[in-house]
């Protein structure tokens, strides 16, 4: 049996640049795991928010997240810079499947591998009933993006 | 197609009381994804901490969480109390997969329907070396009571 | 000169258990300083949320963070438990300044000598223009219980 | 009374372009108070790594923090990007005290005037007694950049 090959750089369509915090390295001295999945939430909010062209937090539908997964390929710690690959999985009448990927930059230039491999479900629902709506038409224009 | 079900708080056969933080929520209002993996985080060291009777992170082998998810269910938000269930999904020679559960504690009643649903992956290694190692006996011994 | 003298427990007359996270500890093996901060806004908040007898965050006026402070005089580190002392120091119109205290609960017992003091500034604002209104009723009323 | 004029961005020697982050928001739609202190941790230690030339957590003293404080000016929320500056008030024997300012960046150009200034205190200690012990030689040398 072999290993499935790892997707690389390229297979991300979207890359955002991302600094690290002093206060992500835990005890161990490499980032916490919980920390990846705030750059995940930034680097998919932070893009829509520029693909979209708009303030999605004021749009009458807003994306809520159903579903998170990261898996830890290689250590990464304070200071590193990182580049937060993105890519399209899957989008639905109401729902939206990132990939995303967190690689190491070093010396200006993103690595190839990735450190980390996630998954973030959103699913919008309406701000106030917070019931699943269609996908905002501004949101849906901006995924096209990714594919 | 049927819907599987859901487990319920007597499927965790341990459970820890954990709160909530005022900066836990989001600006919609409710806990920032984010947040559980910081309660997973802590549940399963914690945890790991008073039934195995040493500070686990002076061994010389350490775990280092190699994969997480969590499927959000239903919203939690400041100042909600929580009970975290703790179950063992699986242990081999290296590494052992935790089953987690976040359930609303409401007049001081654990919900039945868990709020969140989590897996957390641990790796033992060298805590110099950082390769696998196998599970240090204190810990091996402590996941029996998770059976 | 004599150094000033600490604050005790009894000084304080209000207290709120609170836990640390496995996330709280840095690289140092203690509490970043950063968290405390967390715990100052979950006291202050939780304490006026039960206090008040409302959802403090619908009210039209909204206490914003103006100025915050933290005196680090012993360490704390996850798993510890915390009792997190609150005082009144001054209210005016607008805005509340609340003393806080950090102290570690030993076996059940919150220790005599705070491991970390800090002060919070909250004033209160009109919460759509965001301009400095009156102290709402409930919380004044609330306020009473402080001093 | 006059009002004390506030600092402006070149009264401090270095910045640092730092990334607000989604989870910064709080459910006010600004970033929550306790956030600040994770951006001054990060520019101090971040800087002093890169002016001191060398890990400075591997260094046999550590800089522990000893205080610190934030007045909170005008908001910031995300996905504001920062420019954090970085002053040297005063060094001693064993301690370093910053002075710390929170300016946004608006199309590539700082602000004039800041969104919020803080006070950062580093004491340095032995790394295992953790006793004062005179600042480190890299550390002081660094800190000359900073006059």
């Amino acid at each position: 049996m072999t290993k499935p090959e790892l997707p690389t750089k390229a297979d991300f369509p979207v890359h955002r640049r991302h600094q690290t915090r002093w206060a992500d390295n835990d005890v161990y001295g490499h980032v916490n795991n919980v920390v990846y999945y705030a750059w995940f939430d930034t680097a998919v909010n932070g893009w829509l928010m520029e693909a979209a062209g708009c303030d999605i937090r004021d749009l009458p539908a807003i994306g809520v997240v159903a579903e998170t997964s990261c898996k830890y390929l290689a250590e990464v710690s304070f200071p590193d810079e990182l580049s937060i690959g993105l890519a399209l999985e899957h989008s639905g009448r109401s729902s939206v499947i990132y990939k995303l990927a967190v690689f190491k930059v070093v010396d200006g230039v993103v690595e190839d591998t990735p450190r980390a491999l996630g998954r973030f479900v959103h699913v919008y629902v309406d701000s106030d009933a917070r019931t699943p709506v269609p996908i905002p038409e501004q949101v849906a224009t901006a995924l096209e993006q990714l594919r």
